[in-house]
């Protein structure tokens, strides 16, 4: 079993990794939440099919209700409408305020489940078993959660912690690859912003089989420094931010091709890759810096590059909600390891982006 | 000027309370949250004609941007379809994280905006102007907020305390007598639990006009009682829910009349009688003291009865949100001013209800 403890005073709780441990789930929420009498498990319905019912066993035997409560996958289901049916689920459920949601998915799970449990009866108990790689290592940590509005992803949402996060890396092993990779360009991030020896480390592993076999101890590393940074800036105002490295231009890519083209982690990979070129012309970044990164995305079968214009990173960034008033923090690498804050006014914005061809 | 000052840490804020407060609101806003470009006003379709205008000419001079956004009158507008479409004029608007929300109306008005500004990017700040009675004594102080939900009232929510409260009691001279009535509710209310001699103080009351001249006072007095209640137990786990005094039957006689015959105050009104009734039949209450109640919300017009199947309260109750597990904590007076928490399971319930005639 390895373990991160995520300390946030009367908020803290643990982050659990072994293999099996989807099938001890239910007795674990049983002994930290007793007085929960219904667990309402939202998943989706890639998810629920597969792990869904090892989740209510589990649940079941331990004496707790719980009825599982399932959406359409895919990010087009993040959104207000679904919000509702999840909140129409959890009173027709019966779920009362010391009951508890566990969300059993990915991001999108994580985010919809927890923004759920943050609202419905102006917030219940929340646990999350994340089954993605980019899940376990970025949504679960640190109580970010929202739903996209038409004109923007994750504009309305909460501050929520979990009251634990199981991790149970055997799921990884059910992923489709483009899934797997899609995790991993968040776990190279980590490696950009905190950890050059894990940059490093996962330039020399070769194979989905390698990468399966290192994911408990990747996937406790990534939450250590995640943990680490929420513990110092739980609500974002400061260190918080270098987690949205490749997030700015990122975002831009995921809705300039309507959230179809490119999953979450592939653009954010881009984002990586396109801010720093430019920030290496600015002679803010060491030279080199974004090929090193492109070339790991890229063995992680990732893109890292996209042809988009100028224009339409400008008008997605306008309403990025990391503005504040007319400047915008950026993410930047000094180096591979090494990253800083960096913020711009909206009217020097151009030279961070790339150029028309 | 009235202050009450209500404690909350970091959170603290002040509530203000001035005739003519409404002309300065703009500026108070600037000198508070200086760093807010843009503040969203947010309205209903009665309120944002009387006082829109007036809100956003103060801020506007005070150099803020003051967009309004107005939505339908009426708790049928209290739901996610609403919040929906004000969460997209914020977007519009361009609001960031560094600006703020500010609500001008009545219950309804502070819900619907102080639920936006506590999820739209995670939350921004907000600040109320209440401008009924009901708003001012209730709803303006400790920080709930909600919309309701097909199924139930105010089943979705948050804790969000507000940066400030103005209260200007001029604005309660253009309240239809009904509403300043309904408001009235909630102060004999906080005379019932708190203060037998707001109880008494308000039986000396004889008409609107002896109400408006003692608005002030009557306001500061109730504001006080919920700040120190409120500072106590800000997430209503204990001593706050004596707040809820007549509530739990009183959301049953909303609901049973579609929200359509009954305004919040009223319901809230027959709910501390029909309670009260039964409590003195049950021992635990003064006797006369449920006349008491009747004979006062009288005296404001406010109805003290109602003709309910014992079914249809049970109904509503088993979804109340205060439910835990399968108990229900209601408030029962031991006298007026004197009040306590008793929990029920819900299979006793019938002996606090009405009878069938």
């Amino acid at each position: 079993m390895r373990k991160v403890q995520v300390a946030l005073g009367s908020r803290s709780y643990d982050i659990e990794i072994e293999e099996g441990l989807l099938a001890q789930v239910g007795a674990k929420v049983h002994a930290l939440l007793p007085q929960a009498e219904t667990v309402a498990v939202i998943t989706d319905s890639n998810v629920g099919p597969l792990y869904g019912e090892t989740v209510r066993k589990g649940l079941e035997e331990a004496g707790v209700r719980a009825p599982v409560l399932t959406f359409p996958a895919g990010e087009e289901s993040k959104n207000l409408a679904t919000l509702g049916r999840l909140y129409e689920g959890l009173a027709r459920a019966g779920v009362t305020r010391s009951d508890a949601v566990l969300a059993l998915g990915g991001g999108v799970t994580g985010d919809m489940a927890g923004l759920a449990a943050a609202t419905f009866l102006r917030g219940v108990a929340f646990v999350q078993v994340p089954t993605s790689l980019l899940a376990a290592v970025d949504s679960s940590v640190g109580g970010k959660v929202a739903v996209d509005l038409p004109c923007g992803k994750n504009l309305v949402g909460a501050f929520l912690q979990p009251r634990a996060v199981y991790i149970d890396p055997d799921m990884l092993r059910t992923l489709p690859a483009r899934f797997l990779h899609d995790g991993m360009a968040e776990v190279i991030k980590y490696g950009c912003i905190f950890d050059a020896d894990l940059f490093d480390r996962l330039g020399r592993i070769h194979s989905d089989a390698e990468l399966l076999a290192a994911a408990d101890g990747i996937i406790e590393r990534c939450c250590a420094h995640k943990a680490r940074v929420v513990e110092r800036d739980e609500l974002e105002q400061g260190e918080r931010m270098l987690l949205n490295f490749g997030h700015t231009l990122g975002h831009a890519v995921e809705k300039a091709f309507h959230y179809e083209t490119y999953s979450h982690g592939e653009a954010v990979g881009i984002g990586m890759v396109l801010l720093t070129r430019q920030t290496e012309q600015l002679g803010l970044t060491e030279q080199g810096t974004a090929d090193r990164i492109a070339a790991l995305l890229r063995q992680y079968s990732l893109p890292a590059d996209v042809k988009m214009a100028p224009a339409d990173f400008r008008q997605t960034i306008a309403m990025d909600k990391k503005k504040r008033g007319d400047r915008i923090t950026l993410i930047v690498l000094h180096a591979i390891g090494d990253s800083f804050r960096h913020p711009v006014a909206f009217r020097d914005l151009a030279a961070y982006l790339p150029k028309e061809d």
